[in-house]
């Protein structure tokens, strides 16, 4: 770190964004955002921050424990979500609030919220306050349904997961819906969020003027689900859930073995023969119920009991090594926590360590990075973490912003920071 | 579409972009510029062209069909991932194909391929070719594993899912993993490339210099799962996969109705008491199994039981107004159809209809749009689609290139295009 012109730059070193968010969606924007080089600062309110802060498990000078034991322990959650971002408290629903924001605006490029529907505006943090001091400002809202819905309401995660049809889509046909385990409905849009702010940049580039991005999480969920053609699926007899295979591409699916699962494409011919081949059972492709693709279609429910038979007598690291060499794209299904350590992805830093800056060596955890590669640019977080809620009230109001010691001193006094 | 001074403009009007992407993944991640507004030149060969193509159901003078009937016929996939998109043929294998590769980069500024990794540079038509005629181009690799993976193969959705831990991560505790219905990773890469390429953009502003954008399905679905702290949750005692409901936000989850599922969200007291008023039985409130969250948590299975007493009893549609009338976040679990045609993400463009450009009235098709709103930016799509491989030769290599009739029947006699 010492010659630091060797090292590339990040993609958007020199941005500020104000980040007004709480909970995942807001917060995973931004620190898509810091990790692209952006510099991020937090605001949070003094008199509680962010609801991530309070998410069990903990991580302090004890390591990883279930309650919170000491003042500086840190929320996972929060360790993990609030990296590379420094912290500053502004509680905005105190008179003065309003304009310790505007001076945050002047300075910025981006602002990120995700209050309900209206509630920014209410606040007088909102889009049109934001301008009127900088007219270049990108503001994002990111809502449950959009920045325009009447009917706002809580939009978690499980209840957009319904809503956009993800949920239905999984599972076995005759069985309940499934809930996804990882909260995509709450990650997805932050992603969408960040294409817009990063595409608003490049118009302000060609018209000189900011704008307002609005991101819903029921529309980014549902635009994924859309790709998928249902209705004419619905309408060509297909159905919209097939639970672990997809016999229309049979073989094609997830089956058992001793241990665990395995993932099978076999869906060509070469792929069908070098499965048989590596069950041992060649004949298999004479067998008129299985020599061809159309064959093996109509027949889905027979080879996959042929094929299970075979794989539930062996480990799942068997299986997948003696369809690899017959060249039949197989992959174990694995428990998250070996995905994380995939010496593949650890090197690429699309996951990375996390540990407490005042105690590094009480854990050994892993989060995400930034899954994107630059030939000329690097990614990554700034060691910044805001432990307490306005943790780095002195490096923005007074280093960034200007403001003097009594002035700081009247505002903590007031209870607006 | 007259007064075009009135409409704004796409926030990425003025880029082109050389798209030699084919199946899903890559082709999205073109989608995406489309949509915001770049020039997208898909380049397919002359010989096959892009393998949605040959994708079931199909669209055209007969509406939907199972099978192609006819030889305008277009498969429903490539309707709606070619949208907006100019297509030439180029036969990347051919000699001479190299020069008009060089040609189209010339004038582009983002170069997308998805083929597997080390491919592209064999081909001649990788970074190094491209960076060569044109120092300014962002050139994007999506790949299963990376641009540097020395193991490549074929990276299917299926096959990413299982080594992310995102198939594990759902379902129920004591059951098989869950393949998710819709194919997340195929789908996530590519939102990953495009935030690289308009960061990368944002870079070339101060640089003048593009640079090679690398994008792995593996890292961007790793990086979401990463998002839990399952290590943590595993150290602390918690499970990595909970089913349809969470327990230890108990009432939390998705309940059996009488005609489907409904999501509830009750995790708070206020909540809690407002599903049992719903549940007319406000007296649990007062039952020390479930009168504080830690007993609700304990209780659990007691308390979800109960729960499923009432809703299996009812309709979804009455157990989400009951649910509402008292406050408490509820949704029912819906088919993808009826999620598509949500009228807010209809409103919002979130979900758009699509059609043969020939036969605009035979079918009513709705698939993914942009999830973005901008202030002073529309989205959307351009009228073009390639029907044909080739369908817009004239448009690109002899508009905008400035090859002449002689040239591009040569072209043609030597099967380069």
């Amino acid at each position: 770190m010492t010659d630091t012109a060797a090292t590339p730059a990040r993609p958007l070193e020199g941005l500020r964004v104000i980040d007004l968010t709480r909970a995942l969606a807001g917060p995973y924007a931004t620190l898509l955002l810091a990790g692209l080089g952006a510099q991020v600062i937090k605001v949070e309110d003094p008199r509680g921050g962010d609801l991530a802060r309070e998410n069990s498990p903990y991580v302090g000078r004890n390591g990883v424990t279930v309650e919170r034991a000491y003042e500086d322990d840190v929320s996972i959650s929060h360790l993990s979500r609030a990296r590379g971002k420094m912290g500053v408290s502004l509680n905005l629903k105190a008179p003065g609030a309003r304009g310790v924001f505007e001076d945050l605006c002047r300075g910025a490029d981006i602002v990120v919220e995700n209050f309900t529907a209206g509630t920014a505006d209410r606040l007088g943090v909102g889009y049109e306050v934001a301008r009127a001091v900088n007219p270049g400002i990108i503001y994002c809202s990111l809502s449950g349904f959009g920045a325009d819905a009447r009917d706002g309401g809580k939009a978690m995660d499980v209840i957009i997961q319904a809503l956009s049809g993800a949920m239905y889509t999984s599972g076995d046909p005759d069985a309940p819906p499934v809930r996804m385990g990882i909260p995509v409905a709450d990650m997805l849009a932050p992603v969408f969020a960040v294409i817009g702010i990063l595409a608003a940049l490049e118009q302000r580039h060609r018209t000189g003027t900011g704008q307002h991005v609005d991101v819903s999480m029921l529309g980014a969920l549902t635009s994924f689900v859309a790709i998928e053609n249902w209705s004419a699926l619905a309408a060509a007899g297909m159905p919209a859930r097939t639970g672990l295979t997809v016999q229309r591409l049979s073989p094609f699916g997830v089956f058992e073995c001793a241990d665990g699962y395995v993932a099978v494409v076999a869906v060509h011919e070469k792929l069908a023969r070098g499965l048989f081949a590596a069950m041992g059972a060649p004949e298999l492709g004479d067998d008129p119920r299985f020599a061809s693709r159309d064959a093996r279609v109509a027949n889905a429910v027979a080879l996959e009991a042929r094929i299970t038979q075979w794989s539930r007598t062996k480990p799942t690291a068997e299986v997948v090594r003696m369809l690899e060499a017959e060249g039949v794209p197989a992959a174990p299904v694995r428990h998250p926590e070996e995905a994380l350590s995939d010496p593949r992805v650890m090197a690429r830093a699309e996951t990375m360590p996390i540990a407490h800056p005042r105690y590094p060596h009480q854990s050994e955890l892993r989060t995400s990075g930034i899954p994107i590669r630059f030939s000329e640019a690097t990614t990554g977080f700034d060691a910044a973490l805001p432990i307490a809620i306005g943790e780095h009230n002195g490096d923005v109001y007074r280093d960034l912003l200007g403001y003097d010691a009594e002035r700081l001193a009247a505002l903590a006094e007031a209870g607006v920071i």
